[in-house]
């Protein structure tokens, strides 16, 4: 079962732009598949109703009728960046995230008492402490006592906040209530595909290359693939954890299969590998060169309220110990990560509200489509003229949107792009 | 400059009973004395503009005219039983704390950025950990390394998780955007009167004696005078930090004057003395005796979630090396306190919720207004006598509003008698 919404997905026609989401006053950033497809695809009846979890009478029901063994819960604005736009995005943030899981927890405290949250944290919810950090909690030894406590916490935005007040609520009603939970403290996640979404057009993953909703690495990706200089923010030296969005899609399916007990509040720490901005920067400029792109990089300031060189060692061993084995960044992965952009996604990035990185898309996408007419009427060129024609127009608009006191952009299917967004 | 709401305080006429709050359908529990009042007690103009912090135009107008050096926020649900009824409350609380001072942080960082904030905290904070607890941060040698982090959190309630929400959002904002605050992790405050709210009956201080906003010391003491034995939750070994209502007021100013530094988040821990639950029963116990009341205490079943038997040692020095000088909880001050509420409160001490408490105080009131009827016609007998009846009458509307699918009942101003409520 999956409950509340990721970012946003609301219902709509499946055609056109969808709905505008009354909440925020902003376009829903993806469509959900249709469940008919998935239960064809995948051979089962697979009801996938789309609610907020700020609905709780959707949730009482819900629960009440499924009677879910595990309940996985992703539903949570996840931009650091769009946390910090300003004050409204900072209320939100926090408003949609603590109070939503809230409405979970209370949900499966009254409706399914013995359903195991499986809950998205974040390895943000740590900062970067000068000491190791451990996975949730620390044995301190202090004045001759001793006692094992929540790890400190210290958040670098109003979103990674949300996700630390999450944990000591969702703590407190697991000792309170006797409610079992698992807190998955994500690393970030690279990487577009996995086996169940590569098995059919309909389920094409999201990716996000953008300064708001993009992860480092995959938008170092898109950055190599476009031909421009990869920005590192700052130094450089900005460390972190990080996973394949295949150990990801595991590391749910391992915590479901060995639920926490009654009452526990259990995390895990999920992530693979450390590896600092440069390290990721470099990482891809070897494999861009391996598949004949001349990659760069270019330190821009950071917008980021971090330290950009610091001692950083978490542990991640809990995971592995229910049996994950880690798909490592390697130059396969790499290699394939940036064909994959260059076949599936460019064609699909739209114009975005940062110069740099749109000046650079709309001048490549022009050379293909203005270039040799050896290709003329060629279906695939075809799709690209359209393709840029589209963004041209939708730059235009944005531009007079942008211009606009609160103006809102229109979006298509991949890209909602309100002023920030994206 | 105090901004937000104590609870739950808005404009009304000042004559009647205070208006209807639309946010959460209740009635407003006390009125503000009106700043006409105090300005002419006090000799100087003291305007004081009646909020919510949820209203971002007023804080940004507030900050922006007075300018304020100095931002005591006290504007939060401040009852930890109240956080817990059910799910609307919980949600309330958290929403109504922690977004509301985000309202708070961001209009200090946007019109007034050297303004001192200074915010109610909890010592509730820290829960009850092994070992001792340190005022805000604590420095952690593990595997070999060393950092000063924040002191771990754990709430024991939604309105405690709220405040340890606050703390950590503020944290951030000193450290991302310069603010300066201190956060007062304030204990169980006890008593009634300060120097400035008995300088006039206009000022006179709310006591709340109930299990829902009461604090456990001043519910004793109203128990004791009513004749109610003390209601000991459980073993009564709970131990927390307590402090006397008038050095409440003195440790806010003494923060005032030695403001935090720019982008400093200081914790002082403000309490002057710790006690268990029994200690303070023993404590009314002793000082009923002397005032000829013959108290007994009870062990009622814990409504808490909480250890009845731990280890507590909270350390709270910052205070006093500003210059605090406690006044200790010894009989003097216990004396004092019992007669005070002897005189001039059991006649407010409206009919409760609380059946045990309901039924033992309108027991003795009617016997005081049933007895012997020498002082007819005396005035002080005929307020007696009018309390007790509007009390009956109250009492017969609350049980019929109680059985109302969400009925609330009305109220005086010193008493909001939604279920629940008190």
């Amino acid at each position: 079962m999956h409950c509340g919404t990721d970012t946003w997905h609301t219902e709509h026609d499946g055609q056109g732009d969808p709905a505008v989401c009354w909440r925020c006053q902003v376009r829903v950033l993806f469509r959900v598949p249709p469940s008919a497809a998935i239960s064809s695809l995948f051979g089962a009846d697979f009801p996938l109703p789309t609610h907020h979890h700020s609905d709780y009478e959707f949730l009482s029901a819900a629960f009440t009728e499924f009677s879910p063994t595990a309940a996985v819960h992703f539903g949570e604005q996840r931009s650091a960046p769009y946390s910090m736009i300003d004050r409204s995005k900072s209320i939100f943030t926090q408003a949609n995230n603590v109070l939503g899981t809230i409405n979970v927890l209370y949900a499966i405290k009254e409706f399914a008492p013995q359903c195991h949250l499986v809950k998205l944290g974040t390895m943000g919810e740590y900062g970067t402490p000068n000491i190791d950090i451990e996975e949730g909690f620390i044995t301190i030894t202090h004045n001759g006592r001793t006692d094992t406590l929540p790890y400190p916490k210290q958040g670098g935005s109003f979103y990674h906040l949300s996700k630390i007040h999450d944990s000591h609520n969702i703590h407190f009603a697991c000792k309170a209530w006797g409610i079992r939970c698992t807190d998955l403290n994500q690393g970030v996640v690279y990487g577009v595909a996995t086996p169940e979404t590569i098995a059919d057009p309909v389920l094409i993953n999201r990716l996000d290359y953008d300064g708001v909703f993009g992860t480092a690495l995959n938008r170092f990706v898109i950055q190599a693939a476009v031909g421009h200089p990869l920005t590192v923010y700052g130094k450089g030296g900005q460390t972190r954890g990080f996973l394949d969005i295949r150990d990801t899609v595991r590391c749910v399916q391992l915590a479901i299969d060995s639920p926490a007990n009654v009452g526990e509040f259990r995390v895990f720490n999920q992530f693979t590998e450390q590896f600092s901005v440069n390290d990721l920067a470099r990482l891809v400029t070897e494999a861009g060169a391996k598949v004949g792109l001349k990659v760069t990089s270019k330190s821009v300031p950071n917008p980021r309220t971090e330290m950009e060189e610091h001692y950083y060692n978490a542990k991640h061993s809990k995971l592995e110990g229910l049996g994950l084995v880690p798909h490592l960044l390697g130059d396969a992965l790499l290699d394939s990560l940036l064909k994959c952009v260059q076949q599936r996604y460019t064609v699909h990035v739209s114009a975005c509200t940062d110069p740099l990185l749109r000046a650079s898309f709309l001048a490549q996408l022009r050379h293909q489509v203005q270039g040799p007419r050896e290709h003329e009427g060629d279906p695939a060129r075809r799709r690209l003229e359209g393709c840029w024609k589209r963004n041209r127009q939708d730059t235009q608009e944005q531009d007079r949107a942008l211009k606009a006191p609160g103006g809102v952009c229109v979006s298509g299917r991949r890209c909602a792009r309100q002023p920030g967004f994206c």
